[in-house]
């Protein structure tokens, strides 16, 4: 594996889990190898497409424990931590690191406000807790707290802090980012920025769930937008970003499961009680699929 | 205990657990014995204040252990289910009715949004689940789906969903519910309702995190109210209402445990990255509790 | 008419305006007269039901005219004032000033963000305008701002405020502003509110949009709660409700505009582009209406 | 002035009011006579930032005669017309023709919700009744209504709209509108979007007011996203986005009015009782304007 820094596209892994609770290795498997072998730069186990707020433990540490091994040190596996508490979040940083991961991404889940300062400790920990490179995720649609300028300052300060990874929409905050730290912490974008746009004003990837199922078009986009060849990007950019609005649309995981199962791979429905991809859902995807050469 | 319908006051207990996680059972089993020989008529452990969302489920299960162990059969115990899925939510409820508690209380956590569907066959699930009495929980501050009514008229027919204990503000809300499930389904108010006028528009009774610290005070409004005394219940119901101010105010949880520390009981602080209750917190408490003579 | 203070059931009466834009003074009329004939203690032209935000001036000094004149004495007449600017406000409430009501209902529109301090100024150069006394609207619903604790509690000290109408649905809030500036400020409900439980905690009455189309219905329950018959009150009080419930699924102007159609007054549609109510609503509108005996 | 369609920097316009009301015809000519000699595309008076929401009709009729007045037919003025009812903003597009504009800004304003068709049949209105261009107005963040794709594809197809400007933060939603109408809608950003990056995707330039007080530098960044140079424009918007961000920090009337006086431009304070700029918003934005070489 190359000891650079992270970069590039890095899926959002879906978690694929049997009728008995059991992670549906083979498929999973299969999947990495494939994204690996089209080109990615990295995998991410347990991100929102994962469904990490929908699985126990045992499961979580399977599948980063099937990633690893699928991955064979090809590429970083940078395994999503999520939970309400520093302990919590603390124990499962450690097991990750442990099982031979190279990232962590530090997901805050509340139930209750937070104040800055409380965000600050929680990710402080984490970071104190293992060695690995840290990627903070701020998603401000599906969490209760967000990552204001200030504490993600604060944050760029601690050693092993190196990246961020913003779920929000607005692409203009991550501007607001690169200009205020970009020095110390390097961004990533997520399934609702258009990716070349956020290559344009200096991110060094994305980290989404569409790339599980459009890698080569996802890299060949990225290597465009590496080459600064920006117009040649927008034209390929443009077709893709209909699976980002699909994305947007559908349940993120019911969406990238039904993708998925378009293309053969077994990774059956999101758990209940989410719904499965509908009808006509599954007409948008097959659509898209189509249409960027990725069915 | 009384075989009757649950009704009256029941106070939303904290979960007091020591530095390294484990639940202080001598705090506990004194609180919930005080508040049984003060006259509160059920208890339910891992309700928000208690912080269901912050502990392991060993920590949960406990809590339910030692809550029903310090009930001796006096009042009901209804313990908090809370899950993101079916079947985890399914697992807690059987084993919350295999320890022995007199009822559910029925928590849906989610990360993505569900459909009217899902919600119902959510609450359904655990229902089916078990052979207690199952009392929905609703929370559109801190949960991300709510009970729409015409879901709420569907599990009103559901056999043992008996009652709603709705925690929004909007206390119209339950007349509308009222209005249209009354005659199967009854309704419980929470901490941001006014507690007699949800007994004037029907209510029989609440469950909510201040009866934890005014166990005496809640009752003696209860009986007022369950007497039609109602003018005598306002002048009752007014200063207690700061109670609740305060607890809108500042995080439940450290509220409801900054005062129960001032009240003597060694409950300790909201699990990290949570803060105590700030200094500014415990004095507006103080002063509540002097002039409701609960301190 | 009395010299006393406002309380009791004041409508919110529509503003019927034909397609060239003319007020219909003729119906408008005869809804005060009907009005003030089944019993309530005042009439409220230009709220929320009046659509002042869809009204030019002429139109809006029109309506307030001819209410007054149709009042003749016999009830207050209290007079909505809404403007972004201090100026506007200022020029308009002293205009209906000039005209003869006798209180001003204080509406402050947005559009940026304002700090608390430019919310008491809003209010406090209204009340300085006009020898009347005033009652503060707060409705966080559709207003961009809101009136908080703090302010309320500044403006609670100007000589001429001496109500508040809130229209949220937070009934609690209701108690914590009776607490704290009760002596200083007595406060209506608003149609999203219960009126029996705002009696009950120490309202005053209610300013609402429902009261045009059950005038009789709503003073008998004024009574009962005047007097202390709580029971009976809620007996009243649940049939009602239903009449609210209608009002707050569809456009409020709608939906009182299409009853009072259905009553025999020729008010018409809401302003366009706000749409009819719908079919649906008229028979939603028409089963309350049957129900509670006021068709 | 050019034939051809709209493109390019046109600046959102303050709109300067002394004391007693009336517009400062000298300082609103000056600006715009400077703005033009800086090289803008067009002109822009009644905005947001031209603070639409807190000025009368006469004082609005007189800014725009003004600014006609002082652009002398050498860039286009495309004015606001911003109204409730579809009746009064038919009146105000219609005399914003007469006076000599070449294009409206179509702005809805709403109190109560809208239906899409509401909001359709507004805008098809404005339209309709007059000959020139039009560019529809989103703004989700102080709108009450938002644009929703389905209406935006309806509207597009009707002949004078041919272009909107999107005041929403969310780039991706720019992209899916492209992707959808592109062909007959053109896309202007507002200042929450990276102009850059809206010229990426194929917008055609941005409607905003941060372009008052930093013209030379828009119109430059400008030139360099019209010739691909997308280096060399991303190292221009760098350190101008901190205008962008200083203008969502503050008012935005109250920064730009207060940047323009830094300038020399008496326009004067925003409207009461909106606050004028802070003297912490003085210094970021003096800092902001010394960075990029606009003080």
């Amino acid at each position: 594996m190359a000891q650079s820094a992270f970069h590039g596209v890095f899926p959002y892994l879906v978690s694929p889990i049997d009728a008995a609770g059991a992670v549906k290795e083979d498929v999973l498997s299969r999947l990495c190898d494939d994204l690996i072998n089209a080109g990615v730069h990295g995998l991410t186990p347990l991100g929102s497409t994962g469904e990490f707020a929908y699985l126990s433990w045992p499961q979580r540490r399977r599948i980063v424990e099937v990633v690893i091994a699928a991955a064979r040190g090809r590429v970083p596996v940078v395994a999503g931590v999520a939970a309400t508490t520093i302990a919590d979040a603390v124990a499962q940083a450690r097991e990750f690191e442990g099982l031979g991961c190279q990232g962590i991404l530090a997901i805050l889940e509340a139930y209750f406000p937070l104040t800055d300062d409380g965000v600050f400790q929680y990710f402080k920990a984490i970071a104190d807790a293992v060695a690995l490179p840290v990627v903070l995720y701020t998603n401000p649609n599906f969490q209760r707290v967000d990552l204001s300028l200030p504490v993600i300052e604060r944050l760029s300060h601690v050693a092993n802090i190196g990246y961020i990874k913003d779920a929000s929409n607005n692409t203009g905050r991550l501007l607001s980012i690169i200009n205020q730290v970009g020095v110390r912490m390097k961004v990533f974008a997520a399934s609702a920025h258009i990716p070349a746009t956020v290559m344009l004003i200096g991110g060094v990837g994305w980290m989404a769930g569409p790339a599980c199922v459009a890698p080569r078009q996802s890299v060949e986009l990225y290597d465009l937008c590496r080459r600064g060849d920006w117009n040649k990007a927008m034209e390929r950019q443009r077709p893709l970003w209909a699976l980002n609005q699909d994305f947007a649309k559908y349940n993120l995981a019911a969406c990238i499961k039904g993708a998925l199962e378009l293309q053969g791979y077994a990774v059956g429905a999101p758990l209940p009680p989410q719904a499965p991809l509908s009808a006509e859902g599954i007409e948008d995807v097959k659509r898209t699929l189509l249409a960027i050469g990725a069915l």
